[in-house]
């Protein structure tokens, strides 16, 4: 069984984002079947049906390109106003047209959600579930990773909290099994 | 008991979208003690807190100067994968900070949600009143408006059809009812 | 202005449950304009229309009275499996029922959701505001309240910790304020 | 590989109701590779942690081991007040108790909802998906299963509409091949 390529997306678009040092350490404990990317959403203008010409923006193009080539997807994101912040909803809805064509379905997918209190993200992550509903992303059940004080889970070092570590290692450890039985080869 | 000013918000940027016809058409029927006016949300970059310094995006300012000045909250929005638009949920984001200067709180809204389907916008919907819990705006409960079939729900002249008019007038109506009960004077 | 009842629904059973003890406490930190009382419902069967004859069942009818007189709602529920308990749903439905004579409609309710854990009952929550849309129950919305670390909140006599006791205490004045906007005469 | 057995779970109650019609013609409708079969919650005393003594009442006894049997979940479900009915939850809670021994978990499941009006109890099925992500079911995504003018699908005689018939046995094509892919042989 190969290894199975991993589209990264970071909810947060800040350099210094607790979701974007949480993706790092994610990648860094991935098991050797995943090979994980992170790829950018920063720059997708917002969805128009109007832009969806011949010629759509540049972003859009490259963002859809890069995801069509993925096999499975880990989401990272924090809570923004009680679900998803609005950079990954408009990723998401950029992904999913022209309508036929999205980058999304049957790809195995997780998400890890947090916040700076203690709810986790929740309203995010179970926001996003609820898309991915719709766009046929099969989601791991279990471990549910909902992080709570967010932003006192890295190290000065850029590292995790070894305890942080451990229980995201399993998950990992989880997610590569489950992308194991559904990505397609 | 004055006027009040009511934001329209239109969750999708096309054109010629429903929505934004919904939204002109529900602007017609208002009574008179609503002043509605949609506020444009294309143009929001979006969110990142690393733009958030002592010059924010103009066309954020912009916005949160318009929204500031609004009493009351009317959204009217289609649904974009089983949730509220990703340029949408920017808007809100935009509208919620900085910390402690948020557009939203204590505003009376409501929501008019549809699709071209059966679904009538549910996910959007209550996707959206997730996130108006936090920002503490009280929202109208009933009558819950779900357009389906929203395509077809507008005459070739851009009126709506009788039977939809009368319902979104009393669901006017009932709006009117809750800005007078909650808004601010 | 007078006193205004108010029906506190526990949504765990079991005797000496966290949900419990929060409502009695609940109950002592009220303002005088609020009279709460518990209203029982670990003895209504679980709802099934074959029942909704001229002689429904006698716990039905004791429910529905008692909350047919009550002005508002103040619902205290741990999370069960991410939603609220089967008990406190299907005391939401015996409510709603028969058709046109629903217990809930247009009195103003508050939330206070718990659980062990870190998250305090966000999924409860949130799927309990799901329902009070359509039983057209105007909701508080801030403060929300999740009750993290739900067991230790609660000292060997019965009584809150300080500091949950102050957050709970501004939070009744929040739904006493609420109340007064809200509730009919 | 051999044949698969499911719980078929009924949501409504009442004796004639549309979601056991619909789960009877679900059954009909299955390949060879699943064996249905409808398992009762209408006699499971509401759940309350301290009935959890040596001798829990007999329904939830029956319930369970019949349960655990299973090798896979269908739910099919009417909407109560935008959410799933008691009694549905009620059975959810009582299969996930007592701690460590839950029915439920990595059971490959699918939901079928439906409601006389319009919205093909959209809110029933989300919130039922939100409960099975902390159970660890791993759900089918599509066709999501949203039945409106439920009680219209059904003809005097029984059978379905031909043209619910042929969707609903695409979609129980697609359950069985979800169940392949993920039930424990």
């Amino acid at each position: 069984m190969g290894t199975k390529s991993i589209a990264v997306i970071v909810g947060s678009l800040r350099k210094e984002s607790c979701s974007r040092k949480i993706a790092e350490n994610l990648i860094a404990l991935a098991p050797p079947s995943l090979a994980l990317d992170i790829v950018e959403i920063g720059d997708l203008p917002l969805y128009n049906l109007d832009l969806e010409t011949d010629a759509p923006p540049q972003a859009w193009r490259r963002f859809r390109d890069r995801m069509h080539a993925m096999q499975g997807l880990l989401f990272v994101t924090p809570e923004f106003n009680r679900s998803v912040p609005g950079a990954l909803k408009n990723a998401i809805d950029v992904g999913s047209r022209p309508y036929g064509k999205s980058v999304w379905g049957g790809k195995p997918g997780a998400i890890v959600s947090g916040s700076i209190g203690n709810i986790g993200g929740f309203g995010a992550n179970h926001a996003l579930r609820q898309s991915m509903v719709f766009l046929d992303v099969p989601l791991l059940q279990q471990p549910e990773v909902y992080l709570s004080g967010f932003d006192k889970l890295i190290q000065a070092d850029g590292t995790l909290l070894p305890v942080t570590a451990e229980f995201l290692g399993k998950f990992m450890q989880a997610f590569a099994a489950w992308v194991d039985k559904i990505a397609r080869p």
